[in-house]
């Protein structure tokens, strides 16, 4: 399914004048505070975020799935739904493929489909928490498995994956590892971290020179005593022990109660050791909410954290990488992904508008409230007008789900894949 | 599959003196303290906790799930499993249905078969959480659904299983509600409780006058914003508003991180409000791990607190309700629940040694290095051999896995079932 | 020290003309999209909080106190600091006072010096967590206590704390009650839930017909393993136990990890349970951080709880008492209440922009994507332009702080009361 | 105060007859298993533990603080406080000295007073968290202030202590920055670490080479937003920037809610990184409860890690420095430690009695029941008879509390120092 460009110009048009008057004042308001309006729409416009292929269906709970109907049956309806958010939104340029779930079965076509969508390939995923028919099971672990066959099979596995991404363009590898133990004494806590680390350093060896490797960390689920890599001091420590291209990736969704993950993004852009990033968010646990549904403010410290580390040349903005990773239960998946690229997007420009430079002298100077109310003077600015305004300059929709819904496009999915069509994904 | 009762008693034969050594040991000791040892026996021996039917097959997680092979295919080998279970541990002598899961095809003959291995029925489960056929689906809520179809459809699926357990003897229903929503605004929080509220009185009115409703909470899972039932003040709330019989059920693993659960356990003795157990484990969330696998002190002063409850008269120990509900991800979930009966059993014993009337004096003179000794005294104290001596008086096995296991109990139903059985549950 | 209004205004009337460009615009949209602004602007002036008198000194940890300089010595000078807050913000016209710290010497001075300052008496809070020359120690409890006579002394005391209250007007005592043990065993928990019961009863029975008790919970600090009181359940047990007018007070800070505050606030609301607010905010335990610093989304939320709530009819938005409650340890305590009051106002405006119609119609109808939209379209709002004009109508400052650092006023309280003066609290 | 050795034998003569026969029994049983009992037992005797000299007074709250009465009164008084623990447990024989709080005023008598108890001087402690005179105020920071200046001062500081040290032959400084920041942006979190980073390499180079650093982590308090070293990561991260001598202490209580502490463990001790323990026991956050008290299976398992961890040649046993550090806010300080290193060495001994080949083999054939079973194995094993047996031998007191009450030990310190005495501490 393909939106037609002429009704989204039109429904654009009917929204054009309130935004013109709001976009108006406050591009007045900030150029009087001394901002660069242009640069900060091109700021704006730049910063694209990449979705990965399991987001597209309705995702689930131990307890069940509900679908959502009209999901992607394969690869290219995949990237035809990526397609439809980038026209919509601009604000996603790329997929992230999980393997061996999109594992393609006609490579040139793949590829000119997603270059005829504009649509090129993020850092690929591996699978070893699950089984899919492979000759060893994953139920005690991959990487870290006490048995050096299923260990070889995982690396295995990911030199395979590396393959496939070298195929379609791709430069990452990402590896979230599930493994870990249940009970206390399941595991040797040193063993299995030793595995890891010799099992990461051949997938390692295995990569191009120009793929970074991004090791993601996670305290627990699936498993509930322990997991190998369970904090970004661990994922570092692995990182440091394999090469200077594997980094540590950020899932927001991954960290203890109360974890202050703005500070884990600051530790790590000060050593030039930050991968990227999972976006979602969470009250409890990995609930993978969409992002910025329920800790707003913490999404815009983090980008607040990446903007002055970048700005400061800690770490160049270049070499994050940037991917939602949620999982819809209640939404459908589009509007979900529209939500969430709209609150990345909020989030960033809120952050780029600190004043700095203000802040900075703060600090030095010991002003508390002073450096809180620069962050607030940011924060409570409404400043959807200037993200619109980057999207309607690149083409995309003034109202993205608002278009969405007036279009139909999820009943005409339904109408196209059926509605018990089912994508891949948890 | 039935065990041999001759191979179990040759195995315990073999067992039996260094058995009665430490048994006699402790006996002593115990005695000269003066404690009523066989009276202590008694009571191990009269202990019986329930187990659900869906705990005999492999767990899983919402990242897959690694089948065990032989699990029960339908309800009569569920019985046969408790059976076994029974057998060996002497500490289950009933099982807890989940319904649409366990609907019997012949009630006669399932209660043939129930009776034969000396197993009830405990109290009935509900599931109003899954989507399994019915009109309208629960995605969005059951009992606390906005729309009025849906919770008229979870309160008749509700008198349906009072109505299944009625024919077989069970005398309470069960109500786990995973009502509430994943997003700020996506539902009412007020309206939701309100809907719950009325639906639970409609259940309770249908409940025969000798049954009662044991109604859960939980914190989170599988909605992560919000559940309409997410403590113990919320369920004792509604219990409250709908009549004398319904009352709190706790899930050890349902509950904030480092909640007090053993005051929970007090406050709602201290009330008579305590419907049951779920026991379980867990470490960060609802783990479902082996129950006493983590934190067995907390397990100790659960009962520390049930038994003095029961003691001064605050409620009976006969109207509570016992239960394990785990999942077994990793584990053979027979071998699983007799490391869980056992743990469950060497709590209680332990909790029983404690000096009541010293540990008052300390609370009451203020002496709080004394109070702690006290209950050390007791954790301390290797409670085992009295374990294992109920056991045996009551013909069960010396050491139940290491029976199982001398057995092949495990490869026996693989033969019989295939590797491939799936058992229902989660 | 008294501000000048003359000053005042002088400095209000340079803002003023880029506050009327910004609030112009504001009430332009407002009023396009349907509101009443000028409704709204008069709620935001009748909304006003609390200061407790222990909130105008610096606070500290059990590590150390740093002393601000120029805090008040006595009563009358904290009468004096609110007094300033109140010129200033035009948002608090209430102390909540402390005893024993505030025991008034002159009553009769005491009340026209508030009078004169326009500040009336809010809540009356009692001390039985310290020991202050009191010939029985609170160590080891107080209201419930294993020995009577440390009850009685306790109950005597807030008995006491009533009579004073009743001299100046108050209409209410609040309860903070840090009883609980540190070790398992330390206390019975049932024989210490009844005692304080008891207690609780006897003081509800000395309080005049006119008064409410507020019953605060809290689950830990300054006991490390149970508090007696320790969430909302046991704090509606107690006060339904005791009669009509005990109700629960909510400390933003008083929850474990993860809680969901907003849904307890409803819970309370909707059995009109709710006594009130002690504003703050935490990201680990009671931390006593500036209201809405930390969790801005989080307290927009629970406005929007107490505003439906009250539209709906559930409970009435007069019968509920808010004050800030909150420790400075690296801040002036006066800007950081201004910071607070603001944020209040932020949050308190957001919360009545919600389309609640819209809302509504999205809850009954499932649509979770639409009620997150409702939601954000209200807090992503600037709402600032309307909480200061609703401060400049009542003759506050346009900028409290801004105004409060040109006056130097911090600097003419430490030439006035020196820089070592000590203000009681905690 | 002195014990009579005479009337400590004579006791532990009266309790000779039961331990025979408790000892005997156990003795044989592990023998029988094919443990070497003397082994066992030299080993405990082996194994002591440094009192810090801030855990012989009261410790408090920042709500108050109740005296224990007969509190050392100076740093002379200190030690012969834990020359009577060393005297009854036989488990101690060091003291950890915080400065400034015991700059001896004459080394050569502190010394002398030491050596005739001996005991001898453990890890150093700076202060860079609280005022007490010093030129430039700690409030905003110390290692990490943005001001060069307290930075400067805070470094001295602690050059001052090694001083101290060395004349006491102390081998260790230990540092715990309370650094951080209570409201975002308040400090930069990049440039704190920098300046932490800084600082920690000046203070490395001024200690002497036979001497280690133990750079201690804790997520908050007194700081509530962040702090510069939350975690054993950036403990580990400065760690290794500063030097090989500079290693990770671990504090039980510095951990975010359900942290696995354990594995932190095993994880330093893969990487000899493991510079020692503060133990204590909480179950909210920093409670600074006596170890044991809350999650005893915890402190066996952390056992569990460190002994295989030095027998598999991972990290010497004898690199560790172990110490105690507590707060004893309702309990007599001397026995609230006597209740700690009675549960260190129960720990420790089930931990030795742990089968670790048979746990190895489960390990590596995926018996996940069977290791767990291994690990109970040695847990519900009441390992009291060896400890007291190791305690005997070394010519302590067969019950070192009950001696203790015997003696009225506390009565007769209250009579030398008084009951309104007050240690340096918290």
């Amino acid at each position: 399914m393909k939106l037609s460009l002429e009704q989204l110009q039109e429904y654009n048009q009917s929204l054009f004048s309130s935004h013109q008057e709001e976009f108006g004042f406050l591009a007045n308001q900030l150029s009087k505070e001394g901002n660069d309006v242009n640069g900060l729409v091109e700021k704006i416009k730049a910063f694209q975020i990449a979705v990965p292929s399991w987001a597209l269906g309705a995702g689930g709970t131990r307890f069940g799935r509900f679908g959502i109907g009209g999901e992607p049956r394969d690869l290219e309806e995949k990237l035809e739904d990526i397609g439809l958010l980038k026209a919509l939104t601009q604000k996603t340029d790329s997929v992230s493929l999980h393997i061996p779930w999109d594992i393609p079965s006609d490579y040139a076509s793949i590829q000119s489909k997603a270059e005829s969508l504009g649509i090129s390939f993020d850092a690929m995923n591996s699978n070893t928490f699950q089984d899919y028919g492979q000759p060893h099971s994953y139920k005690l672990g991959s990487l870290g498995n006490a048995k050096k066959s299923v260990r070889d099979q995982a690396v295995a596995h990911n030199v395979e994956v590396i393959e496939i991404g070298k195929k379609l363009g791709s430069k990452g590898l990402t590896v979230w590892l599930a493994d870990g133990s249940n009970f206390p004494g399941q595991a040797s806590l040193r063993n299995s971290l030793h595995w890891t680390q010799e099992s990461l350093s051949e997938i390692y060896q295995a990569m191009p020179e120009d793929w970074k490797l991004l090791v993601e960390y996670k305290p627990y689920e699936p498993n509930f005593y322990h997991t190998i890599i369970p904090d970004w001091g661990t994922s570092s420590l692995l990182c440091k022990s394999v090469g200077d291209r594997a980094k540590v990736l950020v899932d927001l969704g991954h960290h203890l109660p109360n974890t202050n993950i703005e500070q884990i993004v600051a530790t790590l852009v000060y050593q030039d050791m930050l991968a990227g990033f999972h976006f979602n968010d969470s009250k409890y646990g990995d609930d993978d909410l969409t992002t910025g549904s329920i800790k707003p403010y913490q999404l815009f410290l983090i980008f607040c954290e990446l903007i002055s580390g970048s700005e400061d040349g800690a770490q160049a903005w270049e070499s994050i990488s940037w991917m939602i990773d949620a999982s819809h239960n209640t939404k459908d998946p589009l509007e979900d992904l529209m939500q969430a690229l709209e609150m990345i997007s909020i989030s960033f420009t809120k952050a780029l508008l600190v004043n700095r430079e203000k802040l900075t002298a703060c600090q030095m100077e010991g002003d508390v409230v002073g450096a809180q109310e620069c962050l607030q003077e940011a924060f409570q600015r409404d400043v959807r007008p200037l993200v619109k305004e980057a999207r309607i300059q690149l083409g995309g929709a003034a109202d993205p789900i608002g278009h969405y819904r007036k279009m139909d496009v999820r009943k005409k999915l339904i109408q196209e894949r059926g509605a018990e069509s089912r994508s891949t994904g948890l």
